[in-house]
């Protein structure tokens, strides 16, 4: 995607540990002239969050004063999509104690979601077939911003009828290929009036969601497809990918993303 | 090579597994935007065909109707190198029913010269010093193909004489700078009357053969060296890398690069 | 750095191995056109200079006479360091007979430094904490140079004082961020007249040395801090990389560079 942007070179470092960031961050500064600290930035990608985060860390400890370059995380593209799902919800409607699920949330995706709505003011329920794994993602999301967010198993169709009671918001933040919620499901709750999915793999995480809705009304509801989504995910990685080359200190994760991305959604509609 | 024919970005990516391949055919087409598709291909190299094969079903198993990217199997060369020798032989002369000698032929090059001359009619045998090494070469085509094509010891002065016996064709495709056919042997030989080398570094596989020539015909026969050989193969190449980026949905292995070939010879013949 | 320098294309292999860094020149300049040649050329990094060096060997034994690419050694900015600090030294006069002195020179800059001044005719001592590391440098210097270098063990600011007892320049190679000089040490010596130090990371190497300097002279002294040298080994780095597309045929290691950063200071100079 970076090469898609335009990037004049990408540089692909693969299996880096936190000891080889540190060195990669210290050499993209100290090897280099202070004029051309802007022209490199660093892009932590991979597919665990846990080690993203371990590795922007060790990034961060390299750097020193004014002596560092900009640095994105979007590991597993957890944050674009993240901010570019929640940019949307929000741009239809305040969240602020509005009852939200993420459905299999576990992931770099859900957690990001999850904290973004969380830090957005709603109520959010994190949903796993496993209880210890939604639990423990809820403590990283709370470890790492302060943030509340409730674990809930959902592993039969009793479980997800319970954890969508009272529900205004619902994500689907699934792997790609699994459905996690049936349309009967959807359709019967009463409250439910804004539902979001981001997979775009049939099956779909939600049952009749058509992938190209982008905020369309159906009944009192709104309906967020993963193209809709992943359209303005990519305006927002574009965007990030042009920020961090404009100054040496930018860091970008989930909440200055966010604000990119809200920018980019306001932009749109109006 | 890719940098060479100035494809803006080369990633290279080490050490992937099946597993890997799946995940990058499947980030490439399902992370990106579909109008990007075309802006992506993948280029399976490395230096075992078995590999390079089981990379390339990885990868299709990625894709999911139009969602795909172009692909093209190279490995070590093979795809280009053994289109352009018999798009090369081709060109002077038709293939149905002549019989040919791929020497030291259980290489990627080896395997795919074979199937490509087995696939125009030739009768084809392939050579090792190890006749079990060139009948797993030979199912391996088969396999892969349906193509037969005969295993044949070469281990003494008096094997390549008898395998030699009523060739029409030989083509020397070991491993540079090693010698497999003494002038002499070639010179004795009623019935040949081509003779090709891919090997362009001294000694070379055909003794005596100029790695310069490109058919030049000395008696009753035509010889193509080395040299030559890799000019019509760089062509290939590069045409092959640049039809990759126009359409989204190439898979680009033996046939496809042969066809490729026997284009670009007939251009430089007319 | 090859990217700011403008490289079209800058393919990064980790973990290269002496076997596969012959490959990797055997393949850049075999599988490729001869015209191609001078396209493409092998950059040795890492961080390690018997791995670097025993690479660069493993690539010139993959060379065939004319066939071959341009290479460049400088792991860890090693040559271009210290090619720039003996050139800065050298302009502002003879080396000669100079009693020198290598502090923590055990490191690839603090080798390629000995060797260096070692050759323009300096009596030159190498310290470490550690004594026998210490004679391991000067003989690992020795052996692919033949100059002779004294090591010198420093672990203690007496034996500091001893090394410094006549000597007229001081050059700091040590690691990012360690002091090995203190300011009351080198005021302290009657015969030190120049100073230099490569770590621009505070504390700095030598004590109250500025960064910036560029050869200040403060009293009888001449200063060079870390800054303006890397000015000048950044130039050197650029001009190395650019002198490697000029010719198919160039071995840039620590003589050649040497020379590079020499033309580069005088024109500086005038």
């Amino acid at each position: 995607m970076a090469c898609d942007a335009g990037i004049d070179c990408v540089l692909p470092l693969a299996g880096v540990t936190a000891a080889d960031a540190h060195k990669v961050a210290y050499e993209a500064v100290f090897s280099r002239s202070p004029e051309d600290l802007a022209s490199l930035a660093l892009f932590i990608g991979g597919s665990s969050l846990p080690v993203a985060e371990a590795t922007l860390e060790a990034i961060e400890t390299a750097f020193f004063g004014s002596m560092r370059v900009s640095v994105m995380l979007d590991c597993g593209g957890c944050n674009t999509t993240a901010a570019a799902v929640v940019a949307k919800i929000r741009a239809v409607g305040e969240l602020t104690g509005r009852r939200a699920v993420i459905l299999a949330g576990t992931g770099p995706v859900g957690m990001r979601t999850a904290a973004l709505m969380a830090r957005e003011g709603a109520e959010v329920a994190l949903t796993s077939r496993d209880l210890r794994r939604a639990r423990a993602a809820c403590e990283a999301v709370c470890a790492r911003t302060g943030q509340r967010v409730w674990p809930a198993e959902v592993s039969s169709a009793s479980m997800i009828h319970d954890v969508l009671e009272g529900a205004e918001v619902v994500v689907s933040a699934g792997a790609p290929g699994v459905s996690l919620l049936a349309e009967a499901e959807s359709t019967g709750s009463r409250t439910l009036h804004v539902l979001a999915d981001v997979n775009a793999v049939p099956p779909l995480g939600i049952d009749g969601l058509d992938p190209t809705f982008a905020g369309e009304r159906i009944g009192e509801r709104r309906l967020f497809g993963a193209l809709a989504i992943r359209r303005l995910k990519k305006q927002v990685h574009y965007a990030c990918l042009s920020r961090l080359f404009e100054r040496n200190d930018q860091v970008l994760d989930a909440e200055q993303i966010y604000l990119i991305a809200r920018e980019l959604e306001s932009e749109c509609a109006s």
